[in-house]
């Protein structure tokens, strides 16, 4: 599936919407990027599966891993396609069993490769390569489906982890404009809005 | 892969060990399950996935939901596998954003079957079901890959949730054994803690 009919599908599910939307970080958005229905839709998961493999494939490495929730299917799904080791993060230490924050068979030195499906600041990702390294695993890249362009990428690339995206939002705001799916004031309220919070 | 195959598998892969265990329940056990390893094996975890599809086949259903974490990647699979949509379970209410506790996309009304990696208690399967059902989803049956029966089939079914299972922890120990994997006593002693350990 070419980029452009993942956008286009993303919008018809909703999952790309416009209109006034808090964000994570406590701003508020005219655009509001929620890849959380990809997970109820196993071909375009598959596809987006696939546009982030083709985003990493200058990159060498041995695992993938997903930040929770939205992006473990993709990780799942790349995993399954080409047969790449899978590890998981866990969003907090269990009280009982091994005990493990990353779970999953791996060895110190390995290069895992961090899969995530929206970044704004980077926290979330930074966060999962910070827990990886704690475990003694490479981690240096990270492939994105929508890079939201608010700094993500200078902030990750600071503690020397590469973004890798397959979109970036105004990309994303292009393809639809020019599908006239949204109108000219949308798409330019919605660009003025990502190139004035930057966050760093 | 036949379900012997995948029982050695998991077994090589340290997924079922022999010794002496600390259970999600309080429970010491000399036998400790611990599929979290399937998921840095695609071919098993494709495997596993195939094998839950088939012990759910008399079932209709429009969605599959995993118990998080290890169940996770089990119904990506399935839903990748079979077209199936996915819908995900958070373990948390978000604080930000759209709010959902149950992600995805579903109408009231359609039929949700529950993917589980291990089954003691039943605990985790009930917590889901409850929260998909809040969500309008009719909710009556679950698939897990192993049931330690101790007491969850029970359980699970006085909730009117019926529990299909792939293997059952017997199942797998007498496997074993037939495999010349771990000796007579070891076996015994496995089973006679899961006989002697009923919850309901």
């Amino acid at each position: 599936m070419h980029i452009d009919a993942i956008v286009l599908h993303l919008f018809e599910l909703g999952a790309l919407r416009f209109g006034d939307f808090l964000l994570k970080s406590g701003l508020r958005s005219p655009i509001y990027v929620d890849l959380r229905a990809t997970i109820s839709n196993p071909r375009l998961l598959v596809a987006v599966a696939e546009s982030l493999h083709g985003a990493a494939r200058n990159i060498s490495y041995d695992l993938v891993c997903g930040v929770p929730y939205t992006a473990l299917p993709f990780a799942t799904a790349i995993s399954i396609a080409h047969n790449i080791p899978m590890i998981l993060k866990r969003r907090e230490k269990k009280a009982h069993g091994t005990g493990k924050m990353v779970e999953g068979i791996f060895q110190k030195g390995q290069r895992c490769l961090i899969v995530e499906d929206v970044v704004t600041s980077g926290q979330s990702v930074l966060e999962t390569a910070q827990q990886l390294a704690e475990e003694g695993l490479i981690v240096e890249d990270a492939v994105v489906l929508v890079d939201r362009e608010q700094g993500g990428r200078k902030i990750l690339a600071e503690k020397t982890l590469q973004l890798h995206s397959v979109c970036t939002l105004s990309s994303m705001i292009h393809t639809l404009l020019e599908k006239k799916k949204i109108d000219e004031k949308t798409a330019a309220d919605a660009i003025a809005f990502t190139q004035s919070h930057q966050l760093r």
